[in-house]
C-alpha cells in the first residue's frame, strides 16, 4: 500500500510540476508560481503566504497591420500568424541562485547586495516551431521577470505590436500615480485608489512641451500600497530598458489589473527586435514597510555591470548655474531681439542684444567667483551657444550646433578665469528633442568640452522628437540616449539628462550617465507649482530606478521678491531645501538659487557645501510616500554622516534615533532645522541653526513646520 | 479728342496692369502673364501665340491639423488660421533680365548659355500682413517659377500640408508617364494620352523593395506631346529640390489638370519652412522638336552655382564592377550562409561560407586584371563589407557600418594590387535605407575611403527609409542626401547615389554628386525587364535634371546562356549597347558586364573603351520619345566625335548626316552597327565593325534592328 500511495504521490507531484513551477525567495517569504493554463503562460506572486499579485498573463502580440508601411519588410515566416503569447509548452527549465556583493561607483551604500533565486522556463511554440523564454527571480525583496528571445533558426526578426505583460493586483490600493504619457513624465503625481483613477485621470496632467497622453494609464516606478491589516507596499517598475521602448501601464481599473503598454514608433510599430535579444525587466518590489522600498537595490542589481574601461573620470559632483534667473524670468536664455535665426548663417554679433542674456562674461566670473569661493565642483552655464532665439516649438531640425558661444561669452577666457580658480565649467546641450541634430554635432560638442575642460554636460529635450513621430520613451530615442551617453564615454564626459527617459538602473552599465532629470523638479515650482507633497513621493518613484537631478537649494522661495505681486512661490520651507540634498539620492547635486540669496544666509548654505554626494551607507530612518521621509547616509570613506527629514503640508515631529552611529564615538551634529514660526507659506525663511554632540544613544526630537524640514550634518569629534 | 483717346488707352493699360503682368521670352516666342483674380494667385503660358498652359492656380496651404503631434507647435500667430492661397494684393513687382553663360565642370556641353526674363511679383496676404513672393524666369526654352518667403514679421515658421501650383494644359495629350510614388521611380514608363492615366494607372507598376503609390498621380519629370498640326513637346519638371519635399503630379484626367502633391512625412507634413527660403522652381519646357528639349539646360541653370572651393577632384569616371553576377543571380553578396548577423558583435570569420560570395581576393584580381588592362578608371565591388546576409527586409537600423570587410575581401592588399596597375576600386555604400544609420558611420567610412585611395562611392536606398515614416522623396531625406554629399565633398569624393531621389539639375551645385541611378535601370533587365522603348523615353524624362548611372554596357543579353531554360534576356542587341554610352549622357559610365563576355567580344569592346564621357558640344540629331534618339557629341579638348542612335522594337532606317563636323577636315568614323540578320530577340549578338573616312558634307545611312543602335566614334585623321 505504501507503494502505492508513494506512487500516487510522486505521480501527483510529477503531474502538479508539470503545469506549474515554484519559485522561492532566499528568505522563503515569496513564493512566485508559473503556469501554462491551455498554453498561455502566467505567474502570481505570493508574500508570506498571501496573494500579492494574482494569476497575470504574459506575452507579445506581433505587429502584421498591411496599413504600416513597414509591415511588407516584416510579413515573413518568423510570424506565421502568431503572435508570442499563446500555444506555448514548457520545453526546459532550469534554476539558479546568487548571492554576492557588488560596488557601484556611485552610490547610496558603498557595496549593494544582489541575493537571488532564478527560474527559467523555455517555452515552445510547436506550431511555429520557435521558442522564447521567461526568466525569474525572485529577491527577499520582491520579483523581476523578462522574457528572452534566444537567436533560433524560426526566430530572428519581428517587430512588436504590444508587449501584454498583466501585474493583476487582488484588490484595491491607494496609489501614488502620474497621467500615462509617451513623452513626459514631468506631471504633479497623483494620490488616489485604484479605483478612482478613471476618474481622476482627466484633470491629472498640465500641459508639457511634449506630451501624448494615454488614457487611463499611468507610469512607472509606479508606488502602491495595500492599507490596513496586513498593510503592503508595492513598487512596480522595469529594469535595464535597452533597444526597447519604456513602458507605461494600462489600469483596468475594475478588477485592479495593469498591463504593459509600450511606447510606440510614427509607425505603431512598438520594438523592432532582431534576435538574440531580451526585454527589459519588469520589477515588483514588495515590503510591509515603506523604508524597505527606498532601500531596494533589485533594479540597479537586475541590470549589467558596466563594459567601460576607464571610469575614473566619473565623479561626484556639487554644482550652482546660470539658470534659476532664467527659470524665473529675471533673465533670458537668448542674447538677442531676433526670433529667427539661422545657426551657421546668422552673424549674431550684428543682431541687438536684448540686454537679458544671463550667460555673459560679467555675470558668467560673478556666478565663478560665487561658485569658487564656497568650494563647489562646477558651474552650469545655460544659454551660452547661439540659437535660443527661436529654438522651441518649430520643430526646427539644425536648432543648434553646441559649439558656436554668443557674442558675450567668452569660452576660452571664462573657462581659464574658471580653473584659475579651481572650478569647472559645466555644460549644456539643450537638444530641444532634435536628436538627428545633436548626434551629428556630438563629436564636434564632445572634443568642444574636452578642448576647454569641461568634465560635465547637461544635456535637454524640450519639445518633440525628431526623427518625428518618435516619442520621448520610444525604442528609437532609448538607443539614441545610449549612443549619447557611450559616446560620451568615448570623451570622458558625464551626462546628466533632461527631460530624456526616466532611469531604470542603468547607471550600472552606464555609469557616466549619471543622473536624470525626466521628472517634474524644482523648476516646477515656477512653473505650476509642485505640492507640498512632491518631494516625499519621488523617492518612491522617480528615484527607484537611478538619481535625479531634483535641482533643489531654493532659499528665495516666494518669487514676489523679483516680481512685486507675483504669486508664485517654492512651496517648502528654507530648511526642506537643505534635507533634499540628503533624502533625495544623487551623485550630481546643485545648488539652484543664485548666489545673492545663498550670500544673505551664509549660515544656512553652509549645510549644502558641506554635504557629501557619495556614500557608504544609507538608512531609511523613517518614511511613509506622501507624508515624510528621514534619511541618513554615511559619507563614503569618512566618518561622517548627514540626515535629512522632510514633510508633506503637514507639520510633524520626528525624533531622530542616531543608534546608526557606531558604538562608544562622540560627533558634532549641527542641526539646520524650521524655526519654531517657520511655515512654508507664511515664514518659509524661518529656520535656526545649533549644535549638539551626538552618541550612537543619542535621540533628537525634531519639529518640522508645514512643508518642512531639517537637515543636520553629523562629524566625528576628534 | 486724341488726347482723351491716348488718357483712355492709358487707362486701359494701367488697369490692365493692374490685375496681370505679362513676361516674354527674350525671342518674344514665349508668353507668360501672371495674374489675380479675387486674390487668388493664375498664370499662364502661350507659345507663339497659342495657349500651352491655360491659367493654372499658385498656392501653398498649411497644416492645422490637431491630430498631427507636433501641430500643437505650430499653431501659432503666423498662420492667422489662413493658408498661403488667397487674399493676395500685389504690392511690388520687378523686372530683370540674364543673358550669360557658365561652365559645368562636367558636361554635355563646355559652356551652357542662361538666358531669360524674369518676373518677381510680392504678394501680400493683407488679413495676415505677411506677403509672399512669385519669382518667373521665361526662357526660350519654357518657363521656370518658384516661391519666395521673405524673412518677415509675421512669416518666420510654417508647415506646409499642400502646395497646390497647378498646370493646367488646354488639351489632352501623350504623356510618358511613371506611376506617382513617395519612394520608387523604378517601374516602366507608360505610354499613354493624359485621358487614359486613370484607366491604366492600376496596373502601371510592379512590386519594389520601397514603395509608397500615389493613386492617379505621376512622376517628374513628365514628358507630354500635343500631336497633329501645331505639334508642341511640354516637359514638366522641378529644379533645385532642396530643403523641401519632392514632388509627383497628380491629375484631373478630365481636365487635363495637373496639381502638384509633395511628398510628406510620417506626420503627414510636406515641409518645415523657415524663412527666408524658397521653393524648388517648376518648370515647363516647351518646343516644337523633340530635339530642343533633349537640349533644354533649364533645369541646371535654375540651380546656384556651387560654393564647393575646391572641384579639382571631380572627374569623369569610366568603370566596371563586381555586381551584374549577383544581380542575375550567378553570385551573392553576402558571405555566409548565415540569416541573422550583429555589426561589431557577429565573428564573421567564423561563420560558414557560402561559397558564392563574389567579392573576394581571387575574384576581384581577376576584374582588376580585365579593367586595368583595358584602360577603365575605376573597378566598383559590391558585397566588400559585412551584413549582408540579412542587410534587407527587417527594418534593420545598424544594418552596415561600412568599414569593415569580409574576411575574404583583402582591403589593402586589393587596392595596392589595383593601384599598382593604374586603377582605383570604387567603393560601396549600401544603406539599406537607413538613412540615420549611413549618417551615424559616414565620416570613419570617408576616412576609411581617403585611407585607402577610392575616389568615389556608389550609395544606394534600398528599402524603406529610417528614420520610419520619411519616405525616399521627404524633406528630411532630401536634406539626407545633400548632408551626404557635402560631407563628401569635405573628404573630395564623388558620390553616385542609387534609388535616391532623381537629380533636378543639383549637380550645378553639388558637383561632387554627379550622378545617381534613380529610376529603372539595366538592373531591371534582370528583374522584370525594361520595355524595348525604355531607353529612347529615358533622356526625355529621368535625364531631364541630370545624369542617371543607367550602367549599360551588356554584351550577354540573354541569361539562358548562366542558366539554361532562363527565359531572361536584355531586351536590346548589341549594338544598342554600345549606342547607349552616347545617347545616355552621364560623367560617370559602366561596363556592366563581365570580363568574359568583353573578351569574346574585344572588337566591339573597343568602342566602350574609347568613348568619351565629357563634352565640349552636343548635337541631338533626331529624337522621338518612345521611338528613337540619335545623339552626336563632341570629346572636350579634343577634335574627336561620337555618335549614337538607338530605336525601339520597331527596326528603323537613319542617315546620319555628319555636318556637325567643322569644314575642311578629314575624320575616321569607326561604325559599330546592327549586323543585317541582328534582332534582339533572335540574334542580339549580331553586329559589324567597319571603317570610313567621313568629312561634314558625309552621310551614312543606319539600319537598326529591332530595340537596336549604332555607335560611331569620329576621330580626326592627321
Amino acid at each position: 500500500m505504501k507503494n502505492i500511495k508513494i506512487s500516487v504521490l510522486f505521480l501527483l507531484l510529477g503531474s502538479f510540476s508539470l503545469n506549474a513551477q515554484s519559485l522561492k525567495s532566499p528568505d522563503g517569504k515569496f513564493e512566485m508560481n508559473f503556469q501554462l493554463k491551455a498554453g498561455v503562460p502566467y505567474y502570481d506572486l505570493k508574500y508570506q503566504g498571501k496573494t500579492v499579485v494574482e494569476d497575470s498573463k504574459l506575452g507579445l502580440r506581433l505587429l502584421r497591420d498591411g496599413n504600416i508601411q513597414f509591415a511588407s519588410e516584416i510579413e515573413n515566416k518568423d510570424q506565421k500568424g502568431k503572435d508570442l503569447d499563446n500555444g506555448f509548452t514548457k520545453t526546459a527549465e532550469k534554476r539558479d541562485s546568487k548571492n554576492e556583493t557588488w560596488d557601484p561607483i556611485m552610490g547610496e551604500k558603498k557595496s549593494y547586495i544582489n541575493h537571488y533565486n532564478e527560474l527559467v522556463v523555455t517555452l515552445n511554440q510547436d506550431a511555429n516551431d520557435r521558442h522564447i523564454i521567461v526568466k525569474f527571480r525572485l529577491f527577499n525583496d520582491g520579483l523581476g521577470f523578462r522574457y528572452e528571445f534566444p537567436e533560433q533558426k524560426n526566430l530572428n526578426y519581428f517587430i512588436i505590436k504590444e508587449e501584454d505583460s498583466e501585474i493583476d493586483l487582488p484588490t484595491d490600493m491607494k496609489a501614488w500615480w502620474l497621467a500615462g504619457d509617451y513623452d513626459s513624465q514631468e506631471y504633479q503625481t497623483q494620490t488616489t485608489n485604484l479605483s478612482e483613477i478613471p476618474a481622476k485621470w482627466p484633470t491629472s496632467y498640465d500641459g508639457n512641451a511634449s506630451q501624448t497622453l494615454i488614457k487611463n494609464a499611468v507610469q512607472t516606478p509606479l508606488m502602491l500600497k495595500k492599507e490596513g491589516k496586513d498593510q503592503l507596499y508595492v513598487n512596480i517598475s522595469e529594469a535595464a530598458v535597452i533597444n526597447y521602448p519604456a513602458s507605461n501601464l494600462e489600469l483596468d481599473a475594475t478588477n485592479f489589473k495593469f498591463k504593459m503598454h509600450l511606447t510606440p514608433d510614427g509607425q505603431g510599430a512598438k520594438g523592432y527586435i532582431q534576435t538574440p535579444a531580451v526585454s527589459p525587466w519588469r520589477t515588483i518590489i514588495v515590503s510591509p514597510k515603506a523604508e524597505e522600498v527606498l532601500a531596494s537595490k533589485m533594479i540597479f542589481n537586475l541590470n549589467e555591470p558596466t563594459q567601460y574601461k576607464d571610469t575614473s573620470y566619473i565623479k561626484p559632483t556639487k554644482y550652482m548655474g546660470v539658470w534659476w534667473e532664467m527659470i524665473i524670468g529675471k533673465s533670458q536664455w537668448a542674447y538677442s531681439t531676433a526670433n529667427n535665426v539661422h545657426i551657421g548663417k546668422t552673424d549674431f554679433s550684428k543682431l541687438t542684444p536684448n540686454g537679458k542674456h544671463a550667460a555673459n562674461n560679467t555675470k558668467v566670473k560673478e556666478y565663478i567667483d560665487f561658485a569658487s569661493a564656497n568650494g563647489f565642483d562646477a558651474l552650469l552655464i545655460e544659454g551660452w551657444n547661439t540659437g535660443w532665439e527661436d529654438w522651441f516649438g518649430h520643430s526646427k531640425e539644425f536648432v543648434f550646433d553646441f559649439i558656436t558661444p554668443y557674442p558675450d561669452f567668452d569660452i576660452k577666457m571664462l573657462n581659464d578665469y574658471a580653473h584659475s580658480k579651481n572650478l569647472k565649467l559645466m555644460m549644456h546641450h539643450e537638444t530641444s528633442g532634435s536628436a538627428t541634430n545633436y548626434e551629428r554635432w556630438a563629436d564636434d560638442a564632445f572634443k568642444l568640452m574636452n578642448k576647454y575642460g569641461y568634465e560635465a554636460v547637461k544635456t535637454g529635450y524640450v519639445g518633440n522628437i525628431i526623427p518625428r513621430g518618435e516619442h520621448h520613451y520610444s525604442q528609437w530615442t532609448i538607443n539614441h540616449y545610449l549612443r549619447i551617453a557611450e559616446k560620451a564615454n568615448d570623451y570622458k564626459i558625464m551626462v546628466n539628462s533632461h527631460e530624456s527617459v526616466r532611469p531604470t538602473g542603468l547607471n550600472r552599465t552606464y555609469p557616466n550617465w549619471i543622473a536624470a532629470e525626466a521628472a517634474r523638479g524644482t523648476e516646477f515650482e515656477a512653473f505650476g507649482g509642485n505640492n507640498p507633497d512632491h518631494q516625499t513621493i519621488l523617492p518612491f518613484t522617480r528615484f527607484m530606478g537611478g538619481p535625479m537631478d531634483y535641482t533643489p537649494g531654493i532659499f528665495q522661495t516666494k518669487l514676489d521678491y523679483y516680481f512685486p505681486g507675483d504669486t508664485r512661490f517654492v512651496k517648502t520651507t528654507l530648511a526642506k531645501q537643505l534635507a533634499l540634498y540628503v533624502v533625495m539620492y544623487s551623485p550630481l547635486q546643485m545648488a539652484a538659487d543664485l548666489p545673492e540669496n545663498y550670500a544673505k544666509h551664509m549660515d544656512a548654505f553652509q549645510f549644502i557645501k558641506d554635504v557629501a554626494l557619495d556614500w557608504d551607507d544609507t538608512k531609511i530612518l523613517s518614511a511613509e510616500p506622501g507624508d515624510y521621509i528621514h534619511t541618513a547616509r554615511k559619507t563614503k570613506g569618512k566618518d561622517e554622516w548627514f540626515v535629512g527629514g522632510i514633510t508633506d503640508e503637514n507639520a510633524r515631529n520626528f525624533t531622530v534615533d542616531f543608534s546608526f552611529l557606531p558604538k562608544g564615538k562622540k560627533y558634532e551634529a549641527t542641526v539646520y532645522a524650521d524655526g519654531d514660526d517657520a511655515d512654508y507659506i507664511k515664514n518659509p525663511q524661518s529656520y535656526k541653526i545649533y549644535r549638539k554632540t551626538v552618541t550612537n544613544k543619542s535621540k533628537l526630537p525634531m519639529k518640522l513646520a508645514r512643508s518642512g524640514g531639517y537637515a543636520i550634518s553629523v562629524k566625528i569629534l576628534k
